[in-house]
């Protein structure tokens, strides 16, 4: 399948869908997920034009995970957690429905169980509130 | 909590118990996981003594995503699934059970659900098969 430069998340690299900032550099952006499994469930995109990570180039791949590296414990601190889940999906097969490659980060804490995937849009305000506090954390350090 | 070298990876890297090798090189170790989640579940995980995602070298990590690049389409293809599932656990709330930095690739076939985590240990006899079938794959490309 080639890539479709129309894709939710290409329109988003293009500013003509919003979302909820986190962080942004030459390589990647980085924003909430709009049906979080758990309170700062983060993506994190490829500013190449991938689809999954078969596409990626090598360096492309590498400045993702540096950028997923150096979030993930910031994020699990800003929203009070205690454990990271990093998950990619690559194939319809594997639950990819965005078929442009990003990288979840899932906050975990202990006892709390994932929603379930894609099962339900957050409330704005709640997302905003999230992304605010986790803004705050990574000025912060 | 300091890195424990005694944990099951630390062990498979000094040889010291056995593994369904599929991979190695001067960064990274690869093998199958023996309670697979599907056909050819695989580990890779790096030399470094890092106990997560968060202890890693930033170098450590790109080469060891980018083993984790090159092997997944081929196992993949290997074992006839559809898609790839990359997950990486982080801290126990997260469902780390071994505290060694380690990518999961689970390959992902249409329509066949993921069995649950850790939930059976697989037969020996089908592990080495499976093993051969994707060194093959790997020597064949």
């Amino acid at each position: 399948m080639p890539y479709d430069p129309d894709n939710i998340f290409a329109k988003m690299l293009r500013g003509e869908i919003p979302c909820n900032k986190l962080y942004e550099d030459d390589d990647t952006l980085v924003f909430l997920d709009i049906m979080p499994r758990s309170d700062g469930h983060t993506l994190i995109i490829t500013k190449e034009q991938a689809e999954s990570l078969f596409e990626a180039s090598p360096g492309g791949l590498a400045k993702l995970m540096a950028v997923v590296q150096t979030l993930a414990p910031k994020i699990r601190d800003a929203v009070g957690a205690d454990g990271v889940l990093i998950a990619q999906f690559n194939g319809a097969a594997a639950g990819q429905t965005v078929f442009h490659l990003h990288v979840h980060i899932i906050p975990r804490k202990e006892g709390e169980p994932l929603r379930p995937e894609g099962a339900q849009r957050a409330d704005q305000t709640v997302l905003a509130a999230t992304a605010e506090k986790i803004r705050a954390k990574l000025a912060g350090d």
